[in-house]
């Protein structure tokens, strides 16, 4: 266990004890959400090989795809110059990481100075969380 | 000038009027690096074309590549579902994003336990900064 913990010593962590982690499709390149982590939740992803967050809303680990079944398989867990920023690189199980129902949260582009959606929604919400 | 501050309206702003602001690689697809942004340097973005952002360790706008050369063209700018994080779709100028002189800050894969570096350095930093 020292040694599986030694690496979460080396995180920039914020005030709050948080670091953003950027889910990355390795099939699609698509940058899929950021949500945020604490110890335990980079602790756990790094154990069990999925993504485990930590909602800042609920304060609470957040097991993503725990409701939805729309776990993240993690491949690689990278961390940046600063320390202060991971990007995981997952398999999204069923395409979809928004709660919206989409591939990606990114789906609003700038255009003609407004947010537009660009992309579609591939199943009901009502659906994923019935 | 009103219709291209409304956008800005739409961003959940962090109480210090910031928000993550994600850069990738339109060609490689590879994440290159996070930082901040506030009003100003979205608002600045979204006009000149080239990613700004907020540098939060100099307060002060930090137009990307001013002293490296390597600029981003920002091709897209998306938000999220939450509308809390943005992603910058861009080229980057010398494909080099990082001021180790990599491609990514992203440069360093958690193994065995430690964060190992697996990118090499494409330019000596000294001659980026000379």
């Amino acid at each position: 266990m020292f040694q599986a913990d030694t690496f979460l010593n080396d995180i920039q962590w914020t005030a709050e004890g948080l670091v953003p982690a950027i889910a990355q499709d390795s099939d699609t390149g698509r940058v899929l959400m950021m949500a945020w982590m604490n110890r335990e939740s980079l602790k756990r992803t790094a154990e069990c090989g999925e993504a485990v967050y930590w909602s800042r809303s609920r304060q609470a680990l957040w097991h993503k795809g725990e409701t939805s079944g729309h776990q993240q398989k993690v491949h690689e867990i990278r961390l940046d110059c600063d320390a202060d920023v991971i990007v995981l690189v997952v398999s999204q199980i069923g395409g979809i990481a928004c709660h919206t129902g989409r591939e990606s949260c990114f789906y609003r582009v700038l255009r003609d100075g407004a947010w537009q959606i660009v992309d579609p929604v591939l199943k009901d919400p009502a659906e994923i969380y019935a």
